[in-house]
């Protein structure tokens, strides 16, 4: 089974908007055990959409178009398509049942001068948006489809997976087997030290099990192998591979057997033991709380993050000591350690880590460049912080910075005792 | 001159990573006044690869690819480029110089068996990796050019910007004019009523000056109007559209003529005035001090945010009162009137932004659906609050809230005298 996605409009082509429905188009699938071909994202430009519509829809089974679908003269989808599939825009009574009903669901009433949704080129369906206002499009030869949907990511989403994928899923060639794979996530060993150094024959070794996949993170590497199987096949070779890594001179290095965010495995292993959490942020200017608090289910541990970004914040918020500031600096392993006490003191909470550094561009000094950081620890039982150096620019450096400290997070996590 | 870039790698089409090479790309492009024509993202499959290489090399003069550069095997661009265009795999001279630097950039030392960086197909050239350690490749037939540069974001925009665009910009075909555009925001008009019932002649009126886009943002529209110009002619058509935006029936709704981030405009006006701000953040968890930290500068008016998710956090670093909570609930006008000014007079700011609603997806009722946030801020003479209603899952709510903050924030700025 062959599916493309394409996506339309200028501003995912002059830097201003990131396309993103192909990245959780392409997860979906996968989840769903196919795998999407490829992505191409292309201008509002008539030609362009003409040739590319024809390509796809020649040599794919699928096609999903994201985009272009609005009320404004810069929409061209709909026209296109009825050129090169589907004749005329005509009214459609469809249509107007469908709009009348989305409007409905945001309390507004749709009238025929609102906009041209009822116009639908003769041949092609129109298909309900759960999420927003433009109805979608659907032409077909037999099994051989082509979708047209909203480019907004919700309003993309809410369609594909109620309207779009039922049709997928009852395709003839929707594959009986399921893609599954083993993932072995890793840390602190440089890719090519895994594979040239420590463990020269490892990828061939995994590869007797799968298509081996190696992807670098912003901390560590994950090794991924991929492979048909059904759920008996499937915990056969999970088992031998993890002999091999388990036996491997990274076995070490070894953090996770398992997909997924840091901070989701900080949230589910801190509840499973009851621990409270807390953050002091000064460099990572709360991020670590914004990352954790993405995680439905945080309120259960999460109690407080001190966003002290100024050194007068430090000392009233956390009780930081003037002096431990002026004699070592705010980027320093005391300081870092007064923050640590100090929030998980305010907050109540089992564990409070700490992040004060440099995020750069300004700021930095010979002794302490752009990228150092010292991330501080508070448990019953213990205090202390250390100092680390990150290359990259201030978004990075933010990211690398919130990621070191949520790994000593789920270290000391994994380290506690339930509460 | 068209330029494509091409995205290797099954990463990027199973929902693991985020292409994001292509945005900044195309961004960069765009403001040196040319246009990215398309950005195709394909699997780690040696017939693709072969195929899409061909076709690109053959229709644009610039084709750009990224990704399948590392030491391992599942990375196959150097062979495909090798088969396509180069010959076979040898030793050269000119990649050991380059590597080796490279790891010495490092403070490490290569070797011939670290890895096959070394190894370049004949009548291909390797190119300089200024942040990172695999070496880029070129390949050219008169002024036709294929690039092959890291998939790693920050190792592919700085080989792109020292060693790549700089042959880019020496093409003949490189244009003389510049591209320039004029941008008009606006919020709280959805983008059919400006288009359809306020303003219908406005689209057609707008293109007598260039080309017209609408785009929706997560709180309001942008509408562009691009064009080549020199500075003269571009002065003459923005003041023309100024004259008809300010005229026209949503002239009130314009926030911005300008580029850029919520966040760029809040610490660049703020700085202005020299007013200092602080935030007491519940339901959106940090975002909106992660926002402001990643623009550089934002340590001079930004003090701290106190996330306070728990509500003994609230009463304990923001001085609420539980009588307050207990009555009112924490999502309320009164708890977010008393969390903006304990924030503000914790943090000893001028002005304090408050945020306290129910980002779901659990936590609703009937009363206080999924999706209500009272926003509150206090100022030397204002302390009040108000209740929003937003739609959206989990994250996009909390950058909803967050960017309804920022933008009481920054009219709090606006209407108030320097400090």
């Amino acid at each position: 089974m062959k599916i493309a996605l394409i996506a339309i409009g200028d501003e995912l082509l002059n830097g201003r908007t990131l396309e993103k429905n192909g990245h959780w188009l392409s997860g979906f699938l996968y989840d769903n055990g196919i795998l999407l071909n490829d992505i191409t994202i292309i201008r509002d430009d008539e030609d362009i959409l003409e040739k590319t519509f024809k390509d796809s829809f020649e040599n794919y089974d699928f096609t999903i178009v994201t985009g272009g679908l609005g009320p404004t003269l810069d929409d061209k989808t709909k026209k296109i398509l009825g050129k090169v599939f589907g004749g005329a825009l005509k009214e459609n009574s469809k249509a107007i049942e469908i709009v009348t009903k989305q409007y409905e669901n945001y309390s507004r009433d749709w009238h025929r001068d609102s906009n041209k949704y009822h116009l639908i080129p003769e041949n092609v369906e129109p298909i309900f948006n759960p999420i927003g206002l433009a109805p979608g499009l659907k032409y077909n030869e037999g099994e051989k489809y082509i979708f047209c949907a909203p480019g907004v990511p919700r309003e993309f989403f809410g369609m594909f997976e109620e309207e779009i994928f039922p049709i997928i899923k009852s395709h003839s060639k929707f594959p009986k087997e399921t893609l599954r794979q083993v993932t072995v996530r890793t840390r602190g060993v440089p890719e090519e030290e895994i594979f040239y150094r420590r463990c020269p024959g490892l990828w061939d070794e995994l590869s007797a099990y799968g298509q081996v996949a190696s992807l670098p993170q912003i901390m560590g590497i994950d090794i991924l192998v991929k492979f048909y199987a059904d759920e008996e096949e499937f915990n056969k070779r999970k088992s031998s591979i993890e002999k091999i890594m388990n036996s491997c001179a990274i076995a070490e290095n070894i953090w996770s057997w398992e997909e997924g965010n840091l901070e989701d495995f900080v949230i589910r292993e801190a509840s499973a033991k009851n621990l409270t959490i807390s953050f002091a942020e000064s460099c990572t200017g709360g991020l670590t709380a914004s990352r954790i608090t993405n995680v439905s289910g945080a309120s259960q541990i999460f109690l407080a993050s001190y966003v002290t970004y100024a050194n007068e914040a430090k000392i009233n918020a956390l009780k930081v000591l003037p002096k431990t500031i002026e004699e070592n600096g705010a980027v320093s392993i005391a300081t870092a350690k007064e923050m640590a006490a100090g929030a998980r003191r305010s907050a109540h909470s089992d564990i409070a880590i700490s992040f004060t550094g440099i995020a750069g561009p300004g700021g930095g000094s010979k002794e302490k460049p752009v990228g150092t950081v010292a991330i501080g620890w508070a448990t019953k039982d213990q205090n202390d912080a250390k100092l680390y150096q990150f290359k990259g620019d201030r978004e990075l450096l933010k990211q690398r910075f919130s990621e070191a400290g949520l790994f000593k997070l789920l270290n000391l996590i994994r380290s506690s005792g339930a509460n």
